[in-house]
């Protein structure tokens, strides 16, 4: 059996007791380590509380290398461990289907994700619009397809989540074209340069998916102690000191209900003035009149 | 201390450690009944597994008679627990809220829900737009407010999930009518009348939101060892015998990889057929040629 075990946002413990029960049975257990980091625990806490070896999984021996993982699992029991759920990255879903191409049985054990512990923020998560990730730009690359996408689901009223780059055992480029396996430090994306490169592209583009007052709420370290919420404008935020990682951004769409704004307010630095700003946005986006389409004329 | 608890999607152990620790330190632990229900624990199976008794918190219990449940929670532990994730349902951020208020400090234990859990579908999460909930029609309301919001996710491209009603102590009009407390057996929409009134309303409406041959996921029992994924268009889902509960829908936006599609295809009765339904529905829906905003002449 190859199990796929989500461990959930923060803790050791956020893992499920069906989850810590399957590891316990397992030969073998991989953590997977290069789409996102548990926030408080470190691998030999980990180790410790499982009683188990957890061999970190990165990208080369998921995506090319899934042999190894594979292994054998259709006579004993393999863990696949996954920060967050199981289905955050499509190169989850494609070992399933290698699994399934080998007969090797699959059980999936779900945790909480960003993608669903985000409501703790007090937004609904029934107004939430596609997801998208914003990546570090570099001197020769800013991407920014991401852009029409914000606008899509703001043309519509809708939330956007904004999951922030992670890069974890990256190479340099030196390193990479030398072939050296020497990896850089971590780095975890902040808030502030997350709006940043919003504001940037916003004035490259000028087509207002939205403004430098559009409203906002700063998720860092979502599912922990020293979780913090902070909503404001993203100019506002562009200064904003977020702290340690993991961060993500909400950026507000129309459809907001007073009750999701008076649970915002607690998390802002001037409640009357971000009332203002949600009402202003709200107006300055409004829908246009509708329009029906042309008639055929055939 | 006042925790919220997810307590994920099926069985008692699909709670985190972390939860299942708070809960033994609690001196009250409620469940919420009335949003959902946890498929393959009953409730004297909770208890045992806790070791608590557990009081079963209806709406009326969480959204009139707060009083309960919040007393004394500044000085000794109260859990309430959610099937799925916490935030789920509006009132319980009103709970949080009303608990907030009266500095009682809250601590929240997530978990996975179907939010995020349908992503075990094989489609991606982040192509997903707003989620809509579909209710038990009757002969004098039939509720379509949600035809508007699968139009919005698909002119996107986005996929739309889907939440089917479930209706657990609800009274008959006659019954509230003469202040009765007494409760109808429970009951959960099936697959195909979801489906059913999914063709219902774009008769009626007819704008094409969507066709009868739109291509769908059916997901039942997500979570439980009985899971099951059926992939069809709406037309045959709406014959489709999806079982026991619970079920919701997924409607699938244009925005679907071929990694998407191959997943898909080993839920589907025919593999080509089910090919050639997502082609010809992408084509039917793709989008129209972008058109320049006219300029301001001022």
């Amino acid at each position: 059996m190859l199990y796929f075990i989500g461990l959930g946002l923060s803790y050791e413990t956020d893992i499920t007791v069906r989850g810590l029960n399957a590891i316990k049975q397992c030969s073998r257990v991989y953590l997977e380590h290069y789409t996102s980091i548990l926030m408080t625990a470190s691998l030999e806490e980990l180790e410790e509380f499982y009683g188990k070896k957890v061999t970190l999984a990165d990208r080369e021996l998921v995506e090319s290398g899934a042999e190894e993982l594979l292994r054998d699992a259709d006579k004993e029991d393999v863990a696949f461990l996954v920060v967050g759920d199981v289905f955050g990255a499509t190169t989850h879903t494609d070992l399933v289907l290698r699994a399934k191409q080998r007969n090797i049985p699959v059980e999936v054990i779900h945790n909480a994700s960003v993608m669903n512990a985000v409501g703790s923020c007090g937004l609904q998560l029934y107004n939430f619009g596609q997801t998208i990730s914003m990546v570090f730009f570099t001197d020769s690359w800013r991407p920014d397809s991401w852009y029409d996408k914000i606008w899509e689901n703001r043309k519509i009223g809708l939330h956007t989540l904004v999951l922030l780059d992670i890069k974890v055992k990256e190479q340099s480029i030196e390193n990479m074209a030398r072939g050296r396996l020497i990896y850089e430090p971590p780095r975890y994306m902040s808030i502030a340069q997350c709006c940043e490169q919003l504001l940037e592209i916003e004035e490259t583009r000028g087509t207002e998916a939205y403004t430098p007052d559009t409203p906002c709420v700063a998720i860092s370290r979502l599912g922990s102690a020293s979780q913090t919420f902070k909503a404001g404008t993203i100019k506002e935020l562009a200064e904003y000191d977020s702290g340690e990682p993991l961060h993500s951004l909400v950026i507000l769409g129309r459809q907001t209900h007073e009750l999701e704004i008076e649970y915002l307010l607690e998390f802002c630095d001037d409640r009357e003035k971000f009332k203002q700003d949600v009402a202003s946005d709200q107006e300055y986006f409004k829908p246009p009149a509708w329009v029906p389409p042309p008639e055929d004329e055939d």
